[in-house]
């Protein structure tokens, strides 16, 4: 089933268990610029969740900006009401705009959660970018000792590097431990973040478009013929009734 | 209640039932272009919607940028995962990644959705556009007639006039009838298309969040303590099933 899976195939689909490899970054889509030279002196280790946290900011931008429009667009749709000289429309489309300009404020909050998760991301890489080092320096004195041994099997240095090595493998034994444990911990709570920031969203916006589609069955939409008036308007009461409510459903949520 | 509406109080708060009022246009914040002069040269009764049809394309194009986004960090997330090295975050990665761009898909679905209710409003701004005329033609006969009585009281020319008006009325009667219909039930269907929209992404989304919990959950975030290895990981099958399990309600949604 290809949707129990967003790997893409190029590797034959087996997930690679040498932590050390070599697998080369993201394919860059962009060519020489700041912004890629920034992300190519990121360590091998921490490249990926980089990029990860930076389109994780490109995401956080839109839904700020979409909330911000919402905001536009509930004063537009306001002004136009009132602009059409039709009471019924006037306050029909001034009351819709109070619940579109809600829907805005909860899509930003949403960005704000996932920024929120975002920054739990960031310790993982910082961990990381500091487990790198402990990597390459344990595996420059196994290089060392190899070298050595083919060239001056009997160098008394042989001794002293053995030394180094197991000092450098039992601290990075230590770090690579650090380094799972902030991984598995940090993956579940940034995740888990961001699932409720979703939820959160999506039901308090189910709140608000129920209580708006109230208001749009208190507009009479039957249409007259030329000449005739229509119906004294007498909804403004049942309309502010949904706002309270709209307003009572989200302080209890 | 500040919250009971949206609109300035420049006008005092008042709504202005003058059918032909020449409130202002809203504020431009840009300075001369292309796009400010084509604003312009809406007719005064289409204008403020024009503007509204505008924003709400930057809204759907907000939502458009966010899915995409999503998707791009599914992928980052599964190949981060496969990179770790770590059986079990590798498996959840990448599950939790099939989740995310589900989410994503979503999020485009829904910019889909805005798009259309947007294509309803069009057909309330092209009846403004056609009404304009209308109403503008039986303003200068009226004018004329006003300027003619001063001048001339005794002109035969008076007549025809007035039966030009006569005329004017009735054609524009219809035109009123024509755009309050338009109007009102325009209004309704576009922002019940829009409170769909925003219902449907809202209990797709919170399917979606609910499995992707389920996924974190399978994760052992018990931390190791340095050289000691972590448990296999079993729950392969299990992340399989949750993902079954969110296509299923997404299905039958």
């Amino acid at each position: 089933n290809r949707s129990l899976s967003i790997r893409s195939n190029k590797k034959g689909g087996a997930a690679n268990n040498n932590n050390n490899n070599n697998s080369p970054a993201p394919a860059r889509k962009k060519g020489f610029s700041f912004a890629s030279l920034r992300g190519s002196i990121q360590p091998e280790l921490s490249r990926r969740l980089y990029q990860l946290i930076k389109s994780t900011n490109n995401l956080v931008s839109a839904h700020e900006a979409a909330g911000r429009e919402r905001e536009t667009i509930a004063k537009q749709l306001s002004e136009w009401g009132e602009q059409t000289g039709d009471e019924a429309v006037s306050d029909i489309s001034d009351k819709v705009g109070v619940v579109l300009s809600e829907l805005g404020a909860q899509e930003e909050a949403y960005a704000h959660g996932l920024d929120e998760a975002r920054a739990v991301l960031k310790t993982i890489r910082n961990t990381e970018k500091s487990v790198q080092p402990s990597r390459d320096s344990k595996g420059k004195i196994a290089d060392e000792i190899q070298k050595l041994k083919l060239k001056e099997p009997q160098s008394p240095r042989l001794v002293i590097l053995e030394q180094e090595l197991v000092r450098a493998e039992a601290e990075n034994l230590v770090a690579e431990a650090q380094l799972t444990n902030i991984t598995r911990s940090k993956l579940k709570m940034a995740y888990d973040a961001e699932f409720a920031a979703v939820i959160e969203r999506a039901e308090k916006q189910i709140i608000l478009a129920k209580h708006g589609r109230r208001l749009l069955d208190l507009l009479d939409d039957s249409p007259v013929t030329p000449g005739d008036a229509r119906r004294p308007y007498e909804n403004g009461p049942a309309a502010r009734q949904v706002l309270n409510d709209a307003e009572d459903d989200l302080k209890t949520w």
